[in-house]
């Protein structure tokens, strides 16, 4: 018999996933240009030069070498030149043993989340939240435990999570600059948090961890991005090159383990025991090599920034209501009706693709991904009045 | 607290990967040249030219579109080639539907396995067998239940297998040609586990599935390899490309259900539920191509052939007993005491690295990778002739 639990999950799609698959095959039906598809974050601006240029150069090597098994922890050098920009980056006494490289963030996570967990364990998120976290929290056997995040800043709330954590409590999982609402945590939010946590592990007698998913660090439009394990020594770092360098498909990434928890050592070993319990035999051994020669190349912001410009200008002058992105390239729009799983199947109807907040753990928004062509958000933009107007 | 069960898994790396990094240390220590290093799987024969090739020319192109994120199964173009592929070469009516693209074989077994288990069952290997079977088959919550292949031919053992399976047995699975011992599974074998199989699944009322872990379908030496979809209808194929194109460090192959099973589309949508569950977002997307282009890509067996004459010759010369490999490139040598890992450590006094049969479930035995430079080969001989020495 199969597993129920993995049909499952196969036979519903995410939500995002969903739509992206409906947009190819509408795309297909009436032409590409006539679909306004807002639904997945695949980055926009094209990968920079030196990732090429790197291909090109390990292309003209020994290719035995090039393409042979890496350690399961990635290549020593690979994970040195990450420690070192780490160290370089936020001054914080990072090591090569505590990185681990992992096909992409959501590998990370899943490794990171089946390393600190037991069956049974909580792990809280702050909602909304990126919808793969509940997936793999319950792949490991273990529960989510949503805590809404503050309003209107969605800043996390820290006194309720604090309320949040029992006896079953593992971990808690934040995602700054925020999938799907934009938000950046400030310092003095990570700073409260940290507090917090610290005294509830004090209270428990009993490590808990912090998970933070940053595969948006570098997509930012001014505001700073505290680094978190220098704010909390218990830490673990999900980082992905999917956006910072547009190599979504590529699947390339890192866990780090904070060198500040006084426990990192053997968490970083459970990490890589949890990637061999999940099948990950390496990272992409091509790919951990442009990751090491460009753990210092600038991400292209200026395109996304134009975008979330240009759509918030133009939402906000037919009257939506939308909260102001920090970071990432996502806009979190309140839906026109209370369901919004209803507001965007009726926006289907003039070929927007918009996602609904309801798998994101809360009701009554969309998020439109703005990591597309410019051309597309401005032609969007009479769609949208004409959504709108559709309700007046 | 961390999960001591990933702990575990990453503080005692496999006896390969174990003896592999020795041998990476141990060279840096006295020279590359003087280590006589047979402990890992890594093809010491290039990739073919057509890898580098369709590599160069997809980097021609739009890189947006060439590292975007691909549907979760992998680009439809590219599960149409190798179900294509499938049809051509071995007769049977595959359809795209049922391809799933993986991250190498490792992968594809942690998904069909969490894909036909429910926490609590059993699976049956064969021993001799490949030891992250046990670290998948427990990673699902499952029991693995160890049946000795016959010997000396190291064909199944039918009828022991058919006695093994009980009311919690869910999967056999299967590796032929199979590492570590060489050999390839007869059509008279396969047919006989089918009826066994087929006969027990009546019995209990419930299906029962093959997995068939084939990464060294191509590396053979004349032999035939029946394939096992058109022998059991309820197969699910491990494929990878690791040694095929000899793209170990890249992480791609895939699953394949077959289109005889009458729940393959069921089988199908869980396998891509447990890769969700597991962290995969997406096979590494260019290769997904490069696998695509490659489909029908002869692989060069010419280099593992010469070696295994000159290991097997010159182990014949000096009085070691082996079985005759048919296929993959690995030797499987009797330990000249009956504990396999003393054996192994004293060849390590001689430079000698060999894997002890012992984490492959079975005692008394060593495993030789061939899959290295001819010239170490010929220059271990008189090496394994001063190690049986000691011996006498």
């Amino acid at each position: 018999m199969i597993n129920e639990q993995m049909y499952g999950l196969g036979d519903e799609p995410s939500a995002i996933r969903e739509l992206f698959a409906y947009g190819l095959a509408r795309k297909a039906e009436i032409g590409a240009e006539n679909v306004f598809d807002f639904s997945i974050g695949n980055p926009s601006v094209p990968a920079p030069a030196l990732v090429r240029d790197t291909l090109l150069e390990l292309l003209e090597g020994d290719p035995v070498a090039l393409h042979a098994y890496s350690p399961a922890a990635g290549l020593p050098e690979v994970r040195e030149a990450i420690a070192g920009s780490i160290r370089a980056r936020y001054g914080v006494p990072a090591t090569a043993a505590h990185v681990y490289l992992t096909a992409g963030a959501a590998a990370a996570l899943a490794c990171s989340i089946a390393a600190v967990t037991r069956p049974g364990d909580e792990v809280i998120v702050v909602a909304p939240y990126f919808p793969e976290y509940r997936t793999w929290i319950e792949a490991a056997g273990c529960t989510v435990v949503e805590v809404p995040a503050c309003e209107p800043s969605f800043q996390p709330d820290v006194e309720a999570i604090a309320a949040a954590i029992g006896e079953r409590t593992s971990a808690v999982i934040i995602n700054s600059p925020n999938n799907p609402v934009g938000a950046v945590y400030t310092r003095a939010s990570l700073e409260a948090l940290a507090g917090a946590l610290t005294a509830k592990e004090e209270e428990l007698g009993r490590p808990l961890y912090l998970i933070s998913d940053e595969p948006y660090r570098e997509i930012t439009y001014g505001a700073e991005v505290p680094y978190v394990p220098a704010v909390y020594p218990r830490t673990i770092v999900c980082y992905s090159y999917s956006k910072s360098l547009s190599l979504p498909g590529e699947r390339i990434g890192y866990v780090y383990v904070s060198d500040f928890a006084d426990d990192g050592d053997e968490v970083a070993v459970a990490v890589a025991g949890a990637g061999r319990a999940l099948g990950y035999v390496c990272a992409p051994v091509m790919l951990q090599r442009v990751a090491a020669r460009c753990v210092n190349e600038p991400s292209d912001v200026a395109a996304y920034a134009a975008n979330r410009r240009i759509l918030t200008e133009g939402l906000a002058a037919l009257g939506y209501e939308y909260v102001e992105p920090d970071g990432a390239f996502y806009l979190w729009v309140r839906a026109l009706e209370e369901d919004a799983a209803a507001f965007s199947e009726r926006a289907k109807d003039f070929e927007l693709l918009i996602v609904p907040s309801d798998s994101f753990g809360v009701g009554g928004w969309v998020r439109l991904s703005y990591c597309i062509a410019r051309d597309t958000i401005e032609r969007s933009m009479p769609v949208f009045a004409a959504l709108k107007q559709s309700y007046e």
